[in-house]
């Protein structure tokens, strides 16, 4: 799969640094990795990883301050100039895990502000870039090597698989952002640039504790081989497993 | 159908009035009908159905100002004491018609805090109500004459059925409020309270416009005979029409 460039949110832990650590690693590698993260300064492990790889670049991207996506987005059009941005991987996100006893409005409206109105407004924002990568790609059709925005969702964010209820605030923000997903892979189809979510499965990292059933390297393997490499038209705007099956909604 | 008691949101226009009216109309009716909106003052055509009908009660309900819930909760309360409230129908709602282009984070946000934080909260503040009305009623299993919370949803959060995109406000919002009706059914199961979200069809009112193709009073008598009368288990937590079909998500 040759992606020519790939921004990540939330790229200092958890998933996002595996997606990172993995694209970097990948041969073919990207032309620029962004790792895109609140504090850049603190990023010590993204820091050592973009010493050892030149075509990581660690880019501050402060979900809910609208002001550093345009810095980011004139940061990445220096880099890339016509060839635009290949991939927005909406990676970032907070698990407020609250029943409805204990949920407070504050929660929610926190979970919505990360999860579903950070990952519009920088798709917003990177939209003119992603536009431009689809317009001068070889490739026709809907890819992740021509132009994708990629949402992570989660599995909680699933209606239909909502067995046990509870997790308010989250599952409420995850179902939100697979249903603009959906809009955007409408609203975008005729660009050339596709837009789905992702459910990355229950993983090892900080939100999914530690009996998760997979390890983060697994877990972005299969995003990366089952989901990236191989989805199309059939996939756009639903909801692909990390095994690449489509699960909705 | 015999409902003890009743309050509406949003009732001093379009579905919530129309709710309040026929509610107030219907044989038999319930003992109390509270028709909650912001400004009380200014619901005139609310005041003369209240002169109409001694059972039909006008409450201040802010959405977003939990304040006015608590007071809500205590006015209710002084009526109906140990019989609780039957039925919670958040009805109130906004419709931000906004493409991708044009939304702002602002819209998003405003449109969340109606539509889903709003119903949530004062869903919280009622629950005791509700409870006690589950508790006390002669009917058991899952009934709108036992005790139900009902959410005003609508096709347009369906994702499923979004075919054309845009709207980004409205729709995250109103699958957003059918995953948190999907969470309280679960979770008030055994306290013998249903949740349920409405579909009522794309009707003529302020915020479906001329063009719809229902009027506001086929759509609520819909409701009311072919939703509220007839549903219980099946339907607890699912999105169901005015027709009284299932229809998810």
């Amino acid at each position: 799969m040759e992606i020519a460039s790939i921004l990540i949110t939330g790229a200092n832990r958890g998933l996002g640094y595996e997606l990172v650590s993995q694209f970097a690693a990948a041969k073919p590698s990207p032309d620029f990795i962004y790792a895109g993260c609140r504090n850049p300064d603190g990023a010590d492990k993204l820091k050592e990883l973009a010493q050892k790889h030149p075509n990581v670049k660690i880019i501050k991207i402060a979900i809910g301050d609208e002001s550093s996506y345009q810095t980011a987005v004139q940061q990445v059009t220096q880099d890339v100039g016509d060839r635009g941005l290949t991939v927005l991987f909406n990676n970032a996100g907070i698990l407020t895990y609250r029943s409805f006893e204990k949920v407070t409005a504050e929660e929610m409206r926190k979970e919505y502000e990360v999860d579903v109105i950070g990952p519009l407004m920088l798709t917003k924002a990177f939209y003119p870039l992603l536009k431009k990568a689809a317009d001068n790609s070889k490739d026709k059709g809907l890819s992740c090597t021509r132009a994708a925005v990629l949402n992570m969702t989660s599995g909680i964010g699933l209606i239909s698989d909502n067995t046990s209820g509870n997790i308010y605030p989250y599952r409420a923000a995850k179902v939100a952002l697979n249903m603009i997903t959906k809009s955007m892979s409408i609203d975008f189809k005729s660009d050339g640039i596709m837009a789905v979510s992702i459910n990355p499965g229950w993983v090892q990292t900080d939100l999914g504790g530690a009996n998760a059933t997979l390890t983060p390297t697994e877990c972005i393997e299969g995003i990366r081989n089952n989901v990236m490499a191989k989805m199309g038209e059939k996939e756009n705007g639903r909801v692909v497993k990390y095994t690449g099956i489509i699960n909705d909604y």
